[in-house]
């Protein structure tokens, strides 16, 4: 058997020369470059493309290289193909410490003070003293994101997929508990998995039920933003605020309004970076399980999509 | 009786009205036009002019109108004259949340990308991985943000003038024990009052002891840095950055190089607004603890002047 890495956009040199090292055994061949496509019953795989997956009679397992699979379209597997995501514990720390120190940004205005740096200008102004989160999606990475805002005196509420066990935080369900939960939200953070039922989520309808002093902030993945819509209701003053750690297009195109945009804060997809030498560690790990025939760590649910 | 209000550089009408309103029976004048200075026993002051002190002859109480009382030449006052100062707990808190907001804006690095930002630029670069935050001063806001730092995963230091019992910090004194502290310090945070012995103290020999990657964080005085010192330090390269909520001449001068200084994250004496309704509540007690004979609240040790 080979593994077969095909990421595209980025230079993987190193993580070959790394994943290599680590699996003296193994042959890693890079995608388009792939003398024995049939050898192939292991991809590694980031916006690989469609036509690809055809051409792989073997394969058995497909690891995303990050913590969602939604640059996978699973309807191109075979159903008996597994599929793993990448999970990383300091990701959902690097997350939460993320998610509150924006939190806390835009709380305390540290935007407006920075442009009011660029104009010279002296205007001392309050901090803003709300403190209720609405986050959506409350996997690992909610869940770590919610544990630091408690421990920071905000009110945390969550909408969740299905039912959980949870202190301290309110839970709300379905479409009807959306409803419900934003109109008393000071900051709405996503953290969904990008999937076809969250797909341009935070649209118009959304944000008009948000109340005028909200900030969003989206540390999921671009496509949750329908983004005419977020810009819409910042230029309205229907919303008070954008951080935005990720983008339909990345990076993010020179033409894009967001960069001048004096209500965004723009972070360039940084909000929780892999550790290349934990994430080689996992990937060669299922690599050894499949190799035995034991079960693979950090499966997704095909049917859900996460 | 009377209260004189001796307040400059800011329009003192709403204070007036509050503090008349609480005080219905008082006597209450403004510095200059004050028709019985005779009748004066309690000043609320706040850089008053140094030759009014002596036209003052029945002066018995001073109230700063700060948390410090450096704005107040305490060797222009007659020995029995007690000098109190605003204790608002909200303050600490505040304080509190503005440290830690600041400590991990710079951990993010997110003066670099909202300058990145302004320039479209696109480049991911991880967070800082030190937490480490020594402050010098450790009074009661100090110890606030030190709780507050330490429920966050930092380790805090801290120098203090003399013996604390406090667990989960480490303390430092005296001139040798700064020296022993500064090498370790990621993020050093000035809380100190503002005395002859403070006056300076951030200044080129102790910051040749921070480490290169250190930021200074100042949010007592700006009396307490020599700034010249700090800009060079931040233009050779011996210091990362510098976060400043107080300065030498408030509002800072148009010309002065903090504006557009790519490491000097700015902010107009904010990080703790006194709440003026809780303010007048404490100096009402105060006239009304001397009218009774009584001692005053919050009052220092005017030979340590703090």
């Amino acid at each position: 058997m080979s593994v077969l890495v095909a990421i595209t956009g980025r230079d993987n040199t190193k993580l070959i020369t790394k994943l290599q090292q680590r699996l003296p055994n193994t042959l890693i061949e890079q995608w388009p470059a792939c003398k024995n496509v049939e050898g192939v019953e292991f991809v590694l795989a980031w916006n690989a493309p469609e036509a690809m997956w055809q051409q792989l009679p073997n394969l058995k397992a497909v690891s995303s290289f990050g913590a969602g699979v939604d640059s996978i379209d699973l309807s191109l597997l075979n159903d008996k193909v597994d599929v793993v995501r990448i999970v990383d514990e300091q990701l959902a720390e690097d997350m939460a410490e993320y998610v509150l120190t924006h939190v806390l940004a835009q709380k305390l205005r540290l935007k407006e003070y920075y442009l009011k740096q660029a104009q010279q200008t002296w205007k001392p102004k309050r901090a803003f003293k709300n403190k209720h989160v609405g986050i959506l999606g409350y996997g690992e990475l909610g869940k770590a994101c919610a544990q630091k805002l408690i421990n920071n005196g905000f009110k945390v509420s969550a909408w969740a997929q299905s039912g959980k066990n949870v202190t301290g935080v309110d839970i709300f369900y379905a479409e009807q508990g959306l409803s419900n939960m934003l109109p008393n939200v000071d900051y709405l953070v996503c953290l969904l998995p990008l999937t076809q039922a969250t797909q341009g989520i935070i649209n118009g309808s959304l944000l008009s039920k948000l109340p005028e002093h909200a900030v969003v902030i989206n540390v999921a993945r671009g496509g949750h933003v329908v983004e005419p819509d977020l810009l819409n209701a910042l230029n309205n003053n229907t919303l008070r605020g954008a951080t935005l750690d990720v983008f339909e297009q990345e990076p993010l195109a020179q033409e894009h309004p967001y960069w001048c945009h004096p209500k965004v804060t723009l972070t360039p997809h940084c909000a929780a970076l892999s550790d290349i030498d934990s994430v080689i560690d996992q990937i060669a790990k299922n690599v050894e399980c499949l190799n035995q025939g034991v079960s693979l760590n950090n499966t997704i649910d095909r049917t859900k999509g996460y």
